[in-house]
């Protein structure tokens, strides 16, 4: 069986590690091989310092790979943030944003690669020969396609990074709208199109629908290889609220409503076969899409697990 | 008074820093302002992991400010690895570069002005911001200056970076010759050769007299303004060794005897002017060149001072 996964960063990885630990414990009577392929965000990708930091595959790299710090669901364990302190010492901006030292040392392997001419593609495949995630990780586009976030700070209105938005300001300046830099010319990385071609099937795990999977979904070509497969999505939305981070205020600014229905119409029923909310939105009902309802909060390994396997028992049903 | 410092790495700040010592301690009915300006070595710059690494500017910058490791003399204090550690847990070559996590910073900041646009010197000066070294430190151009060691390993002749035959082979292949690549069409960074001009007095600290201040000397037009003022120098060499280092490895390579003589003599008449030698070395004669002995080991802070300061005295008396 073949599986793409569409992920964005904490919620993604940590679907990842449920999904992984689903497909190790099935029965599979045949023996037969599974392998997934994750196509990562990219458009939070930023440029510090002169170092290129991919914060949505790397947390994917780093969780699969056994060198996430677990509280915080990103970076690395054991972290020490020699380097961040100098920086600031030195009055480098920005200063909002956590390297931490480990961190930095695969920062500064992408940013010789990339410098070397390789493509991200390469680089993260490099990288992932010493993380083993388990998983074949792939960016969405080696071409650069970055999230900005047109915002009115009462100074006049300007488009800021993503990150400057999302972790600096913690998405509390109102967003007036999102857009992704660079994805109108952005081709699929090498190995999406064909990956999602030979897919059995195409999970969403609960990442944000609008700057991860939506991202993703806005470099030309993905969609509609998406669209032609056997879909099941996680929603990221329970009871009208995110599960985590700031999903709402992104929902805001494209105009739809912070609920799992609205989520799955975004979506729309061309791109997705079958919807798993919590059982907190049991009721929701959406035209053309299959929902499932089950406890969705990712609590502890054994809950994620069975959320993965809900959400792969639905797509191999909807598939027949 | 206006002194100019040709400086390598510690032996330079070392002496650098009893320089200051003796300047505040001095006597000076007249008030009258003293300043530094120090010429620093860059062959032995190297881009280590795509950043842009100057040990000497560094070990300078560090020791005058206050942030260096005292006990290796070169380093930053409370230094933390994490970077290191994860390069090589990439497999990431070199690994016999000591990088450390707050040294990296330094090195992050320096390559992020460069890939801007800006020079050494005003990257040197942006960093001495924070630093404040009490000098005005300058590097010996701008252009990028690397000193190669051609060695025999036994697989046949190659040059190799000055660094990697000083650190990983710790000198122990035979130099055949030491090349300053890069030196002829070079040219002495903005400010350098006024320093020298407006210079009452030029000392020579117990760098090592082939890479350090031979480097320094290479940089066409250096050596003219340097040889047309009152030149003292510090032995580098105590009864035919090496202070520190491995200075003895590097004159074989150039056919110059390890001896407080020969270094003089190296040096020349029409450069130097005075010379300090250790007392084991009290029976040295150089032709036109003002020999004073004393205890030349910079074993402690006060010692230290005391070698400055007589440099400086006879640097004075010399100039009449």
């Amino acid at each position: 069986m073949r599986i793409v996964v569409l992920a964005g960063g904490i919620g993604g990885a940590r679907f990842l590690r449920g999904l992984k630990d689903a497909l190790g414990n099935r029965a599979d009577p045949a023996g037969e091989e599974t392998e997934i392929t994750v196509v990562g965000n990219t458009g939070d990708d930023i440029t510090l310092f002169g170092l290129r930091v991919c914060p949505d595959l790397d947390t994917v790299m780093y969780t699969l790979g056994g060198g996430v710090n677990e509280d915080q669901g990103w970076g690395r364990a054991d972290e020490t943030f020699s380097v961040r302190e100098e920086l600031a010492a030195y009055g480098m901006e920005p200063q909002w944003f956590g390297l931490g030292d480990r961190d930095v040392a695969t920062h500064v392997v992408r940013s010789q690669m990339l410098a070397a001419g390789y493509p991200l593609s390469a680089i993260t495949e490099a990288l992932c020969d010493r993380w083993r995630p388990g998983v074949r990780l792939l960016p969405m586009s080696d071409d650069q396609v970055e999230t900005h976030v047109l915002v009115d700070d009462g100074s006049g209105r300007r488009a800021i990074h993503f990150q400057e938005w999302w972790v600096r300001h913690r998405a509390r300046i109102p967003a007036e709208s999102i857009v992704s830099v660079g994805a109108d010319g952005a081709k699929p990385a090498p190995g999406v199109l064909a990956a999602l071609r030979q897919a059995d099937l195409v999970l969403l795990p609960p990442s944000n629908p609008v700057v991860s999977v939506g991202s993703i979904l806005g470099v030309p070509g993905i969609r509609e290889a998406v669209s032609a497969k056997t879909v099941v999505g996680v929603s990221p939305i329970i009871g009208g609220a995110p599960v985590r981070g700031m999903a709402d205020a992104c929902l805001s600014a494209i105009g739809v409503e912070t609920s799992a229905r609205a989520v799955a119409e975004h979506y729309g029923p061309e791109l997705l076969d079958g919807w798993l909310v919590d059982e907190a939105d049991a009721d929701t009902e959406v035209a053309g899409v299959a929902v499932r309802a089950m406890p969705l909060y990712m609590s502890d390994p054994e809950r994620t697990e069975a959320i993965a396997r809900a959400a792969l028992d639905l797509a191999v049903e909807l598939k027949g």
